[in-house]
């Protein structure tokens, strides 16, 4: 499949990576042209990988990922172009995480609103589903890094994009009956609320190769 | 040990009975006096409970707990009387729930603060600590409800304080090692966030009989 993938950090070029891994075309977008980052990855990618900017990269994938920081993919899809996006799945895996100077955390949408209502309401003509917010990107792509039958979970409006975003979850390793389907996309709010719980485990453990396990009566 | 119970509502009442069922001496408290809740309560407790106010209820425990509704949190602690607080461990297991009219699940505090620290800096003379906000009533006292190796968490600023509710937690039937501390009161934060992907997942099974399991890498 063709991937488009809107950020070039540690978390874009880790799930570029694996897509090409897996034998997928991936283009991975940065904010400006030639960007080094990009261009780097690309090369060492082989044939399957292409640096490009946002608008290309969306316009390339069939699905595209949404790999910036939370606070800044509404501004990156605007550039990336809602044109370029229209009827594609939109995978949006991040999380609006603040860092005050004294080291606070705190999230920017939160609680009345969140990055994946945000990107769906940009981007009416797309189906944007949340999904892999909640571990980090080591995990993402190698879920056997944390021992046990651990979780992801999927919002969106779209149950075909939420589908197609499982299997591709299957790609990575996690079985479809290990993603549990949250309902719309007002339910990245509670997905994104994880995050401060989830740094506070970080901070207990001393890793991230950690994830939650829901446990439920029958 | 005594226990006052601040809060009348299903939580207060099902704790209470809990703690009288383990031999522990409870007052019940509630806003005020001659509450039909709280005296119906210590009718059928037997002699192991009582009814009172808040204030009463405070003046009466060894520990205390806090077991309103989120967003009143602060307001029954006042009633209850800092002086009458004061050296005790107060267990606060709230969550700042606030319902839109049109169902529309929020928190208030939320992100920058949590009803954890403010109790804590409304008592500074207590050891607030925060745990069982992230189950559900029948869980908290009783943990076989849900099966596997699930956990909760415990949130505060006196270690002491901490041992002690790991300790209470113990005689519900939560073993020590299922018991994660995260760290200072400000911990409350990621716990309470936690709700509205905790009302999610209620959603998904049709019951509240679930909780976390963290697993994690060695």
């Amino acid at each position: 499949m063709r991937i488009g993938i809107i950020g070039t950090g540690t978390v874009g070029q880790t799930l570029g990576s694996k897509l090409v891994a897996l034998g997928h075309d991936v283009t991975l977008g940065s904010r400006s042209k030639g960007n080094a980052a990009a261009t780097d990855w690309a090369e060492r990618s082989g044939p399957g990988g292409r640096a490009g900017t946002f608008a290309e990269a969306a316009e390339f994938g069939e699905l595209v990922i949404v790999a910036t920081g939370g606070t800044v993919a509404p501004a990156a899809v605007e550039l990336a172009g809602a044109e370029n996006l229209a009827g594609k799945v939109v995978l949006d895996l991040s999380n609006p995480l603040v860092f005050s100077p004294t080291g606070e955390l705190t999230l920017d949408p939160v609680n009345t609103d969140s990055v994946g209502e945000q990107l769906q309401r940009a981007l009416p003509g797309s189906r944007v589903v949340k999904a892999l917010n909640t571990v980090t990107v080591t995990v993402m792509v190698d879920p056997d890094r944390v021992p046990g039958e651990h979780q992801l979970f999927v919002a969106g409006e779209d149950a075909g994009a939420k589908a197609q975003v499982t299997a591709l979850l299957g790609e990575f390793g996690w079985p479809a009956e290990r993603v549990l389907d949250l309902g719309g996309i007002d339910a990245a709010r509670g997905m994104e609320m994880l995050m401060p719980f989830w740094m506070r485990l970080m901070r207990h453990y001393g890793h991230a190769d950690f994830n939650y396990s829901i446990r439920a009566a029958n």
